[in-house]
């Protein structure tokens, strides 16, 4: 059903084509196009019939079959309007045996962040899961948390505003305080696997979208209240997923990236761990994603943790 | 009721204790202490009844209780005369909340190895899943892998044969061939978790231990087999529990005893990743478990992958 579904949107996206057409590519009756064409119709899409056959010329705002719509990287879209959170379904989904797949929700019931801690995810955000499977060992995984960092602020600079990662992955607007910015979103990275390859991994990426600050905690902002307006939620989910797939294929364009979005690097940092706290100056980031500091004494490699930016000692 | 045994087990190692003792040490009735040391010798225990009290004089060769009797950690042992896969009764247990449990099997039906290759895991071998859960980030799971090798070759050694490994933590005797020598034990580590913690972590130790090397395939061997005698698997696995944990209660010890151990460092080696292979020369292990090698034109450092022992070249 969904496969049929993304393959009549793939045909559709490459201009008018007719009935029979579409019968012969799908494999199935003229019926059953005619049933999937009105499906879409009910869903929100503007598909027109004309002499040349069926032509799409208005997409819905968002919801699976929109984003799904235009998107260059074969995911399969699963869309709520509401549900608990993204990465726990993502894990039901993950269970099934299904692999890229994006569970996108327009809001978080439950929403959890980095080691349970609360995450405010309200109306009109981007909350989506991308459940996949690189073919990378288990120890490779930091670095494609890094990228969905990277793909977040690439999506965020092509909708307009400037924002930058504070290591790992936190997304931030802006540079004052010594949080490094304002918080616009966040990734929580799951995953199951042996030394020698991943089973899966879940990479939930939760963005304040179109979203009032009012509904967010105090240090956190949003697109909407940065940009003034709302954004292209359909096109910003298409370019997360695409900019993701692409660093996936080609892990080496990572961390370069990595470091000209990252307004870490250089800065004085405070790196909280679990069991002890260090103190340095952030040198670089390294493969498969620890973060270089160096303190009075050594250098070391951070591999998880709370990052704090403190205030330049210049 | 594990929870009981494992006190009783505890106060009965001390020495001497008399009935009325007991029930007010592990908090149950005088006729309840009489049934558990009752279970005990239908157990296979042989428990005397002085006039200090309640003597142990006799411990089964193998079990749960065996095992647990003068375990100096605290982990519960679970233990089949047979199950399919004592890592996939671990997940079992992991997905029930358990942890610090180590599943014991007298045989595997349905054994696995890294990448779900086969692995021969006949009556009478020491099969044991631990089930754990270190307080560190995802990224360090490389480093308790390595610790498992240690403490399995520590095992063999402490019962008189000088195993060595091979990266990352397969467990060999002698050096005959292009394999580094013939398989006496092998690792199977799996997790969950985040970026930031360790949900859950299984790590498999399968140890040919007295099997008959043609119940093996051709290139393994067996503790019976090299040191022609069997081999006291209780104080075996007792001594792997205790090796293990202490290596993750002191992180900082396992590379270098991995180092002490390891047949690798300084071979000139062939890695097979699932997309390349290299050659070069292994130079050292790095936190947390990378192979160091160097090869014609380059230093680089492999986190997974199967290492091959080519000829010395000098």
């Amino acid at each position: 059903m969904n496969e049929t579904r993304r393959a009549l949107l793939e045909a559709l996206e490459e201009g008018p084509i007719s009935g029979p057409a579409l019968a012969d590519r799908l494999g199935i009756s003229r019926a059953a196009v005619w049933k999937q064409v009105n499906a879409l119709r009910e869903g929100g899409f503007t598909i027109e019939s004309t002499a040349e056959g069926y032509t799409v010329t208005d997409v819905p705002e968002y919801g699976a079959a929109a984003i799904e719509f235009g998107l260059a990287v074969p995911y399969t879209v699963e869309y709520h309007d509401a549900v608990d959170s993204t990465n726990t379904r993502g894990r039901e989904v993950a269970s099934e045996g299904r692999r890229n797949v994006a569970v996108v929700a327009n809001e978080q019931t439950a929403s959890r962040g980095r080691l349970e801690r609360p995450w405010t995810a309200p109306k009109g955000g981007i909350w989506c899961s991308i459940v996949c499977q690189p073919t990378v060992p288990a120890a490779h995984v930091p670095l494609s948390a890094l990228a969905a960092g990277v793909a977040t602020v690439s999506a965020c600079r092509a909708a307009g505003l400037e924002a930058h990662l504070k290591w790992p992955n936190d997304v931030l607007v802006g540079d004052s305080g010594a949080r490094g910015g304002h918080k616009l979103a966040g990734i929580l990275t799951e995953m199951e696997g042996e030394q020698d390859r991943v089973s899966w991994l879940i990479v939930g990426i939760g963005v304040n979208a179109n979203v009032d600050t009012d509904e967010l905690p105090e240090d956190a902002t949003s697109l909407r209240a940065e940009l003034g307006e709302d954004i292209d939620r359909r096109r910003f989910v298409q370019r997360l997923l695409e900019s993701f797939d692409a660093m996936l294929e080609d892990p080496d364009s990572v961390l370069d990236r990595w470091r000209e979005y990252s307004s870490t690097l250089g800065q004085q940092v405070r790196l909280e761990m679990p069991n002890r706290t260090i103190e340095g100056r952030a040198l670089d980031v390294q493969f498969p994603g620890g973060l270089v500091v160096e303190t009075d004494d050594r250098q070391e490699v951070v591999h998880a943790g709370d990052c704090e930016h403190l205030r330049a000692q210049r």
